[in-house]
């Protein structure tokens, strides 16, 4: 259940190789099981304001086991969840936010990245996703 | 005037109930006539960041008198009270809060679900309601 | 690494009974593993300023792995950690929170209990924590 | 001016080694010339309360480019600069924050460290900023 510091520099490596293919530096931030922050960087250049947005959305996507931008689809006026954004000190509902999970596809994580547009953001998110994914597959073949 | 805390158990059981039936797990809170946090349970697997959304519903439930999604409707862009949800650190306008009230039809009380669809927030947040009325007519009776 | 709230619900009926035994209502939660709230409970006519420093504490107990009152020893005036209770968005360094440990004596929550002198708190909470123990040592008995 | 995010990423493998060596997990942070955070990372079990002291410590060191233990020695009761910690939405004035300083003397940032003793965690810290200094020589040495 638990993500090693090992994992998530993986992932985040993954997530900012993905970055410098594309141009855009970023911010990356990964969260644990917990919704508690374990890894984040701001590359070179990267907006001070996206700080606090990777780091936000890698919560959201845990706090709710979604991509963020699924959840503004829904807070929109007139939508259910309109204004959701104002709880847990501070929910980022735009792309840029996907849960991490486990071999059981059970959620244990997530990461965040802000920076660019939302297409960039997404992008470089899903590359640290991916990593994270087939890391945790060739582990669990070593360990089989 | 006062909610007793073995009457809010009740009410968090009846909620808690109906979050089983219909296989949602749930974050339940009541606050009390004054808008304090009485009794508050996170189920087995519900979502983190539906902690302070249930608080903020029951919260927001006792601030007005009024079920949370009621406030939504007057919250909207253009609409009377646009971003209301700022104020006191943050209130949910939409359903899975509702008023507590005694036999003479006071609000003492508040209870906010929130781990589903606002449906099945409402529904199970419904029946803590039901709950907390059905008891208190059974302590009316009780103590004639 | 997870505690069910069933589990939660019986440690903190075990604090509450220590608390009726002493005559003094309490505040009384458990956080789990990533130190977020899973259960929390106001005894009748309990002081509404414990809520906060009940919930404190056993985030605080989680946050270092140790009784809260250990850090009050080492946060005095000219003492190691001085002032820590500024970080985390508050902590609280007296005695009241105490770590819960499963059998293989990892810690993966903690109780907080505040609504008396610390003496009678930590009592409480004593009693949470022992309940606690005796819970995982039966659930594990009876799953050999 | 800037530190690059690869500088940062050595100077935390340095406080990271540091820290395996004594085999406490810590916290470790380094912000830059604006206070900003630019690199974060938490070592496998290490506590979840020390992620923001990390944070704050290195805020704090660059705030008034000083070593956060001097701060402490001006913020006690009777001193210059009680309470202090208050400000900032909270500083860190123990042991663990080191400014960081180019090769003219300037601080352009800071490392913070948290997760053991204060004797440990400036071991830490100071292994990185030792770092930090030797990269920057040799930066300047290769660009002479």
């Amino acid at each position: 259940m638990e993500i090693t510091l090992e994992i998530a520099e993986l992932t985040v490596a993954a997530a900012k190789n993905s970055a410098l293919e594309i141009g855009i530096p970023m911010n990356i931030a990964v969260v644990d099981y917990g919704a508690n922050l374990l890894l984040f960087c701001r590359m070179d250049k990267a907006w001070l304001g996206s700080m606090d947005i990777a780091i936000k959305k890698a919560k959201t996507a845990r706090f709710f086991n979604i991509e963020t931008g699924d959840i503004g689809k829904l807070s929109q006026p007139g939508s259910p969840l309109y204004q959701v954004e104002i709880s847990n000190g501070g929910l980022i509902s735009f792309p840029g936010g996907i849960p991490l999970k486990n071999n059981e596809g059970e959620v244990i994580g997530a990461i965040g990245v802000s920076g660019g547009s939302i297409r960039d953001d997404y992008k470089v998110a899903a590359a640290g996703a991916d990593a994270f994914k087939k890391i945790n597959n060739i582990t669990k073949e070593n360990s089989v």
